[in-house]
């Protein structure tokens, strides 16, 4: 296992300290708890609190979105692992000024029942919580069972939407509103094509032949729909795109948002390769991109491979969209 | 070979196709020459034009780096090879608006040749152009000669310093010689833990044994000093800062900039893990971190391993690091 850590079962730990001396001036850890990262605009002005968390090893997800106008605190989990119960309610304690919190988080079932259970404790202190679950990946359940579906990157869009709109002033109600309609204009889906190592374990828990890809891959490794022979980029994106596409759907004249992620050992180079076929065919089918986002956004470790997000946009989404950040795995300018 | 592309003979292209789409609004191909890419902000304002250019596999470096008050034009060569003189040429063309232009690019042998018959050509329009050669690799000659040594992740401090004097309306001298300060102020290493591909090749040019690092690793897989047992983050930083410390040396009292980067299949916990270990080493030292950078600036294609960059500063250096910047590789704010 060829790593630059110094023990297997301190990285977090051991991340978290080179993470908040490296950006001190976006954020800090929580002096009570050192599994909650607070951004150091949250409560510069009174607004809702945004809150996420998640396991770790997919940076810049999730402590990589805390900072200006998106995420005020996140509680940090062990690698691929929930955050406890605790961390995301001191998470919503660090974040809340009276006005409420926006729990925004994906689907899987630590998270679900360890922020249900931080919610319970909040409510004990009057502090009001509530929830948008992420659940853009079209290949972790039918689109019947869509509840059941797992978020992936698609929260990023989430985030942002959610952080924009409490930035301008927006009630909880509404930040909710908003969030939830971000994670429902949305869908992703991610190919795999080599596995990654949790460092405790040293050994990948999963394997993919050489020459061929998992189509469908979840953020930790979980199987695809499918096992193919490796495509081309054209390939893999013809068949991604569609899936993201037909899901929705997606139809003509409507304007999106894309966003491809590398898993963590990909090439950037071969993700803009992707990223051209993919707009490609998004323009043959009279689909506008307004803003794409092209890079490492929410990584496995070390895995190699591709996710594609498409956001569809309104124009709430797109102002929010627009808004300047400043994070770690995303700082822009205000749009020109 | 794991990779998602069309064509490994048209990797460069395709990629330069998805990069144009994806940052339209930062920068353009040139229409003349797809191997020039051209900032957007470029000739907005009369000022000294910045261009540079190497080997495609590197990013975000170099056309990463294309945009607002950092490099105006970038010369973009095949996997790992330097542009042609053309395309050099060509970038000059695109920049010069009568103030000069300082083309601040690498120690490597093609590119030396490049750049120096692209200023002949230039010469003879009567474009002045001036060069700063990035020579902040420890590892690769003696001290003695420097001038021997190669140009590694350093190179982003001097497109930065560079970029944002002449954004301040500097001259062509003023220009060359805060690059050329911000070069001789900086010293970087790497350190190699797998190797990397080109995709017309189809499998590593050199191998790196489990277990072992390459200490001094090029950006191209050229040997290091010395192969040795892999190390834990502590005892990599503690190495590696010596050797750079040394070098220069800096002293008690200084203030730095500090840039860890991967080389592209790293995670980005284990920067920030090696990236604390080094910042522990340099407060022992009394050598005081005036703003840190951590991620993928500088890549080989999926190779995993890690750069340090350390830079002096002084307060004219400060104020060009400080400045707001906006390209694909590095966003930041002006500092608050």
């Amino acid at each position: 296992m060829q790593r630059i850590i110094n023990n297997c079962d301190e990285v977090v730990e051991d991340m978290l300290k080179g993470f908040e001396r490296c950006h001190h001036d976006l954020i800090r850890v929580d002096e009570n708890n050192p599994r909650v990262v607070i951004s150091k605009e949250a409560t510069k002005k009174r607004k809702v609190g945004i809150v996420t968390g998640g396991g770790s090893g997919h940076k810049p997800a999730f402590i990589g979105y805390c900072g200006k106008n998106m995420v005020d605190a996140v509680a940090v989990g062990e690698i691929f692992s929930s955050p406890t119960a605790k961390s995301f309610y001191d998470a919503f304690c660090a974040v809340d000024q009276g006005m409420g919190v926006a729990c925004l988080y994906g689907n899987y079932a630590g998270d679900n029942m360890n922020v249900k259970m931080a919610m319970e404790l909040a409510e004990d202190d009057d502090i009001v919580v509530k929830t948008v679950v992420a659940n853009d990946d079209v290949a972790s359940a039918d689109k019947a069972d869509r509840t059941k579906r797992r978020g992936v990157a698609g929260e990023i869009f989430m985030w942002k939407v959610g952080g924009a709109k409490a930035a301008m002033g927006a009630s909880l109600d509404e930040v909710i509103a908003a969030a939830q309609k971000a994670i429902d204009h949305t869908r992703s889906v991610g190919v795999g094509l080599s596995p990654c190592t949790i460092p405790a374990n040293g050994k990948p828990n999963f394997t993919i032949e050489e020459g061929t890809m998992e189509f469908g891959i979840g953020h930790h490794g979980e199987p695809g729909i499918k096992v193919e022979k490796l495509g081309t980029a054209k390939e893999m994106a013809k068949e991604m795109t569609r899936l993201v596409i037909e899901d929705k759907p997606f139809k003509a004249g409507s304007e999106v948002a894309v966003l491809v992620s590398g898993l963590g050992a990909t090439p950037v180079m071969e993700q803009y390769i992707f990223f051209e076929e993919v707009a490609k065919l998004l323009e043959e089918q009279g689909i506008c991109i307004y803003k794409s986002y092209v890079g490492n956004y929410f990584t496995s470790l070390e895995m190699n491979g591709v996710t594609l997000t498409i956001m569809e946009l309104d124009e709430e989404l797109k102002e929010c969209v627009d808004m300047e950040v400043e994070t770690m795995g995303m700082t822009q300018l205000a749009r020109r």
